[in-house]
């Protein structure tokens, strides 16, 4: 398989592996939000609440209390420029 | 490594596996376009003239007539989501 598409299959199973913990498997929930921070970006704030909070608000775009794929891209596109030092 | 960054690194090595090719190592020609679609996206017209330059007019979001990171990023997630049924 190609990189680019492996990737994407990375990014793929790491969403369904959180969201997939509890309740609707299709979307992610603040309780999965923090246990991917926690795990897929230490130190990035997964254990305080008041940063899960923020951090959830600023990727559940169109406010109906959960994250879904949509938003998780576009959270990791944007994660992917400030991590290579792309224009946000 | 988390396996979320691990999939934005590979996405970046990709990207500057086919920019490094030629000219600007930090953009991709329409000729490292053409290369990265026969290679990471057989099938998807990599290797017709036409496709290949209508494929780069959509990347080419600011006609600068070279694709940088953050349009390739665009691409990523909108190809992302066309492969698992998000809405594009």
């Amino acid at each position: 398989m190609s990189k680019l598409l492996s990737a994407i299959g990375i990014l793929k199973q790491t969403f369904d592996e959180y969201a997939g913990t509890d309740g609707d498997k299709t979307t992610l929930s603040k309780k999965e939000i923090a246990a991917m921070l926690k795990k897929e970006l230490p130190g990035a704030g997964g254990d305080k609440k008041e940063e899960v909070d923020e951090f959830f608000k600023m990727l559940d775009e169109d406010g109906d209390g959960v994250v879904n794929f949509n938003e998780y891209i576009i959270f990791v596109a944007t994660l992917a420029l400030l991590l290579t030092g792309g224009k946000v």
